[in-house]
């Protein structure tokens, strides 16, 4: 196979989904899934080929532990190509998955005050903070605002009042935000001013759409001192349960105590994991191109969609991830996802497992076919008007 | 393929062992590795072709998280036809590896006094008391000692002294002990006199040889309210990169517990490493009973290369395991690993990660062929004599 060629998407039929996908499609008989970040797409059969050659090979014992200098190159050639910017290999560490590099980098280079997270917030890194024993401190974005943006005020009160960590998602999700070095600057000045930390988790940065550009944190000047990134390619060819994520140490100071750590902290990737960042970071350039042209329509075809069938519904523009953030307040139901199962049979996920308290609005998921994405739109109007 | 036949031990060239074991296997040209408990064997066909099936369908995605009722019943089976009790399979639940199990059991369930680890103690976990923030209490097991036990009195003084976990490994590494209804009802009962937990990390439960027979912890009267095992196949079967294992948890009060922690706590098992246990557990019966054989066979192996060319080595007996751990003090190496691999080109584990401070021991890995064995002993033999 010409692995630099531009290869099409596939779509799953739906037996094939629900073979694929057990857990996104682990719904009943005739429920249409929207909800977990898994797209219903074959995965890219470079990356595929790659994992099936190991297992063929018959390697399913640990990985090289620490530093993995292959998986490290790879990452930062793939940084440079998509994003003018690259850390140094020597700054790219292996984790199992994405969450779990979150929470080493927390647990090891921040101090004991609390963790800054901006709601609505990725829902299964709710509750992080008090895994790592500090104080989840929410730094909520309203549902009223016309813009999605870290409140800087509320930041730097926030970093007063004894945060000491920012959790940053950059793109975010579900705010589908990509923020632009200006708005990193900014964050970095409030950071910088109370000497805290960040965390930013750039997971769905391969994901960022045509109109915007991904920036790293890490690119911005003068971050390398307080910040890691969490990256992987796990979301973006859809194989989180393949296991490797990779954590990005500029700060050489930080990379040693994380180095001095028991390697019981750290020791949880799998190699296949590894070989699928490595074959996606490698050759997956010609099928992320594809996946993002055809998310690039769905986005589109979501617009055209809501216009027709739920003008009522309020969504900021979706500038990267599939995750689409929707307010159906309008049409008066608190619980719309589960107006959106009882009624339309389709499974989105719920406002309040991202944003405590809220109500009316969902997470939907559009990266499947354009057939399944007009059904779904179609029946939330049926459900929801 | 009849799942239910008894299936032969393949020995790995070192070719084949160089590709499909590269942790173990990544040692210098014409050095042997005796070291990480990985074996030279080729992995049960029966397991490969489960996770190959899963990729060849391209199940790449998130596992079902939470309770996954085939693995529990998979496991349950297993236990109770290999060992004559079994847990309810409402009380075993998937995490990544088995360190990742301890650590959750400890983080999540015990009181913050220090954790008691027996040593010499298997390396990897050693710190691991202090990732779950508490202190690490050695339980020195004398070299001199003519018997591998846990000292009661020890035991005892420690928890006295405010432990409140026993970090128990049973089947031991690398003590090679099984230790017997009797003796662990002696834990027991020290541990049920000061309201202390323990976690029991049974991954070699499998690995039992003939002569001696696994008792559960869990199988003692009285330890469901202050006790989990970690359980795996992924010892027996050479699948830790698959990255599944097993928390057993018979206390529903301490279900309830676990159940009730933010996801990203337990999050990171693989799918295919879910795959790999169901398969171990319920069609691998014929493949471990081979392995078993084969292992008394590299222990008798072991006594009489020992006896010949290396007489003042000595070793307890070898209950389980394929872990030897060999005191040749009385050659005069105070880092008789170093020794074996500069002069023998051998790599042995040296005794000081399993028991700080500790000189003249090794532990040997005898999982390989025959002639391997042979090979490495003769050269120990030239290295240390
Ligand atoms: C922002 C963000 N971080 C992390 C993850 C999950 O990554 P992992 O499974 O590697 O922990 C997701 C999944 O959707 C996500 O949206
Ligand atoms: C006693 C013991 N526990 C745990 C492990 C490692 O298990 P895992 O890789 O699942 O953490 C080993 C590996 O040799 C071991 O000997």
């Amino acid at each position: 196979m010409d692995t630099t060629a531009r290869r099409p998407i596939v779509d799953l039929t739906d037996a094939e989904a629900r073979l694929k996908l057990p857990l996104k499609w682990g719904v009943p008989e005739g429920v249409i899934p929207a909800w977990v970040a898994e797209m219903d797409y074959a995965v890219d059969p470079v990356v595929l080929e790659a994992v099936q050659r190991m297992l063929a090979d018959g390697i399913t014992g640990y990985p090289i532990f620490g530093w993995d200098v292959d998986l490290a190159e790879s990452y930062a050639g793939w940084s440079e190509r998509h994003f003018g910017w690259a850390p140094e290999p020597a700054a790219v560490h292996p984790v199992v998955d994405v969450t779990a590099g979150v929470r080493v980098a927390i647990d090891v280079l921040s101090g004991p005050g609390g963790v800054v997270f901006p709601t609505p917030g990725y829902n299964a890194q709710h509750g992080l903070a008090q895994v790592t024993g500090r104080e989840e401190l929410l730094l909520e974005l309203p549902t009223s605002a016309e813009r999605a943006e870290i409140d800087l005020d509320r930041l730097d009160r926030l970093f007063a009042a004894g945060a000491q960590t920012l959790l940053l998602t950059q793109p975010h999700n579900p705010w589908g935000r990509v923020f632009s070095r200006a708005e990193l600057e900014g964050i970095r000045d409030v950071v910088v001013r109370h000497g805290a930390r960040v965390v930013s988790d750039e997971i769905h940065a391969p994901l960022v759409l045509p109109g915007a550009e991904h920036v790293s944190y890490l690119s911005v000047e003068g971050t390398h001192d307080h910040a890691v990134a969490v990256v992987a390619a796990s979301k973006a060819f859809n194989t989180a349960g393949l296991r490797c994520a990779q954590l990005v140490v500029p700060d050489t100071a930080a990379r040693k105590r994380l180095a001095d750590q028991p390697m019981s902290r750290n020791d949880s990737y799998s190699p296949l994991g590894v070989t699928a960042a490595r074959a996606a970071y490698d050759h997956g350039d010609g099928w992320l191109a594809s996946l993002v042209e055809r998310l690039d329509q769905q986005r589109t075809l979501l617009g055209e969609l809501l216009a027709t069938h739920l003008p009522e519904v309020r969504m900021r523009p979706l500038e990267a991830t599939y995750l689409a953030w929707l307010d159906a307040s309008a049409y008066g139901h608190d619980d719309a996802a589960a107006v959106a199962l009882q009624r339309g049979r389709v499974m989105v996920s719920s406002c309040t497992s991202f944003a405590p308290g809220t109500t009316g609005q969902v997470r939907l998921n559009v990266a499947t076919s354009p057939g399944r994405l007009t059904e779904i739109v179609e029946r939330l109007a049926g459900a929801w008007r």
